[in-house]
């Protein structure tokens, strides 16, 4: 059975009455019966948990309801209520009575949850490999690392298993996979979307993201996942900003000069950016390197540490021994430290302003390379610090962002765009991303 | 001979040429030379030094300088080029080629800059008696503290040696001072006044402040001093925010349930609480207080290590054995508890904002009481800490604040009132004082 792949093509199919959610559920559920060895879920949904959700939808009408019977996946650090939550350790679960305000405004659209999806424990990692759960499988070059943390919620989308999925993104995790499977991955503004019901990585750097297969899901999800929560104290009220001229302006990178790159990525973002419209303009890379490395050398993984370090000394064996050793550099630093790396940080992000003020839109590769799953399991730190060269600094920055697929290279491997702006110009960014993929702006 | 006491009659003065910069600036020098024992000044200005600021009035035309011939003091935590900054320490003096930004601007307009005042040692302390240059004395009352770290730039204004003088204010240090001596002190909101050129306390809570005779002089200050800056990394753009309705809506904490109040303190909060018109709303301190204990028993005193950790270890004996012991207590907190507490004020900040949703102006007194020096002498840990009772939260909460003089106890103790209002909204907040104090607004 052929079930749409777009929000609003899977709309239309309800609204002519040829699907109905009930069918649509069951296709996707025989989907994932037969796609287990992805590694994609970590508990999904049975017909009985399914039950309310496909009931609420006979309580409002279509039209009132922007997502009505769309089925979609949630990583496991975000609350699904009734649900356990695991962030990919097993022995951290605790069974949510509410879900997180983001799913909870989506269920209310009329979305249905099909269950929680895989990750790299606690959210820490960019390689889709760190789970007890098993490492998820790369949808489309197997071989080769699903990019994490939202490792299955990626995965999901792309093998038809969910319409839309979220993610959550400090460091990159909700563009990493999006890359590396061929997909749209948002991750807004920061305090845009709320965070309560989210097991925190970096608290003051997390956001809840969205993967798609297209521009306009992603901007759907949007509209309903976005605004002020007072019950999360860093939800901030989003002021709408929009780019002072009609024609977008790019900024890139100099590709020649960009660290970590592979050689067959390198070609694919010189082809893109070849595609840009108007006079692209090449901005310095280096504040934004410079602060993206601040986020594991620096006192930011003390914030991992302040959320579960406490879980990680009582139950040492119950954690990923990579993940351990990542969480417990986060004991060492000092508050002196602390500050003094927020000093550097205020520092670059002036810089990084500056560099950016007469661009509306940074083009940059989503990251330098890929990595196949033997080489992340040979070097399981190294592979995945360079991995994100090009999104740590994103959240640090307070940038928003959108990762877009754009092509393959000569050996096949997924490339991905991520395009950024700074924090409020998410709706704009959306229209640029949707007019680079083709698609029609808002 | 008679030098009006504020900006404005002082410019009148000098339009039809009853007085001239020149005489003025004489007869302050002679009045300096009589309040010696005070202890205002670390340094002032020679004839030669204030040369060039006297030949820059000759290039410009008053009615294009709104400070034209304004005599004024900086704290000696503020560069004043070619004068040591000694931020209260003699060891750790250097001497600035360039003036702070904020003097600068105050130059440019035409201010005259008299010299540097004396202070807490490093911005440290509310009392005005941490400090090797002497206690400073206060200007109303002889055997009670002046109120620190701004101690000198406040007696200054007060005893008439300078029409305004620039504080800074983290903890209270430009209002606490302002109460003790019958003052206004006006601490903007954080980031419109750069810092750059300002020896930090609390890096991230750190704002330039001022002391005036009158609310319209505060307004005249700030509009020259305030304005982005882009070598300081904490500044930011200010967007000014109106009161939404025409009448100001007042809210105020209940006196008989507020700590550490003096007795005379508290019926002058009540009888000032009194005089305000409209509907002035109860509202709970809790919040406020709670954000405030976190100032000094939080990591944020790993600031103050930060700024001068360094040297406090090699030259321990060069810093003030009271200053000493708070900021070495910076050196402990680890960057786990930096980022917790960071997130437990964001929570008592989104408690506090909710707090004030049907509020204008919070109404609190600047502080609860005033020490004797002998009472500073014998604790004076203990002493210190109760003074910042209303003002240590404000910075953290991000408000702005002004302290306004409003009488004295029946002892003859001077009690100050303290008007707080968010972030960017400072010019309705000098109109609000401006109108409680009997002047007009803008």
């Amino acid at each position: 059975m052929t079930v749409p792949s777009t929000i609003a093509a899977l709309r239309e199919a309800y609204r002519d009455n040829r699907l109905d959610p009930s069918t649509v559920v069951g296709e996707l559920a025989r989907r994932a019966g037969q796609t287990e060895d992805y590694a994609v879920w970590i508990r999904r949904l049975d017909s009985g948990e399914l039950g309310p959700h496909m009931h609420h939808l006979a309580d409002v009408r279509m039209e009132d309801a922007p997502l009505w019977g769309v089925p979609f996946a949630v990583k496991d650090n975000i609350d699904l209520a009734g649900v356990p939550t695991t962030a990919g350790c097993p022995g951290f679960a605790y069974t949510p009575e509410r879900s997180a305000t983001v799913v909870e405004r989506l269920v209310e659209a009329g979305a249905i949850p099909l269950g929680k999806t895989n990750m790299d424990q606690f959210a820490t990692g960019l390689v889709g490999t760190r789970s007890p759960y098993g490492a998820v499988r790369n949808a489309v070059c197997t071989d080769y690392i699903s990019g994490g943390s939202s490792s299955g919620s990626a995965v999901a989308v792309k093998l038809g298993l969910a319409l839309f999925a979220l993610g959550t993104d400090t460091a990159g995790s909700g563009r990493i996979p999006a890359a590396f499977n061929g997909l749209v991955g948002f991750k807004p503004t920061l305090g845009w979307w709320s965070t309560r019901g989210v097991v925190p990585a970096c608290r003051t750097l997390d956001c809840v993201s969205v993967f798609t297969r297209s521009v306009a899901d992603a901007r759907a999800v949007a509209r309903v996942a976005g605004g002020f929560d007072p019950e999360d104290a860093f939800s901030r009220r989003f002021h709408r900003q929009d780019f002072d001229s009609g024609r977008v302006r790019y900024g890139y990178f100099d590709p020649q000069t960009l660290p970590d790159m592979d050689e067959g990525f390198r070609r694919c973002y010189e082809r893109f950016l070849a595609t840009l419209p108007g006079c692209p303009e090449p901005v310095g890379a280096a504040p934004f390197l410079a602060a993206g490395e601040m986020l594991y050398d620096g006192p930011w993984v003390a914030e991992r540490y302040a959320a579960v370090g406490r879980f990680l000394e009582a139950h040492p064996d119950a954690v990923h021994p990579v993940t351990r050793t990542v969480i417990a550099g986060g004991r060492d630093p000092s508050a002196v430290e602390c500050f003094r790396a927020q000093y550097r940080l205020a520092s670059l992000k002036r810089e990084a302003e500056e560099t950016l003020r007469d661009v509306d839109v940074l083009v940059m590769p989503t990251a330098p390379r890929i990595c196949s799953r033997l080489e992340v399991e040979r070097d399981p730190f190294g592979t995945n610090t360079k991995l994100g060269t090009f999104t740590n600094f994103v959240n640090l920055l307070d940038l928003c962002a959108i990762a877009i697929p754009a092509g393959s290279t000569a050996k096949g491997l997924p490339f991905g765009i991520t395009l950024a702006s700074p924090a409020g110009f998410d709706f704009a960014l959306l229209n640029a991303a949707a007019s680079l993929c083709g698609e029609v702006a808002d």
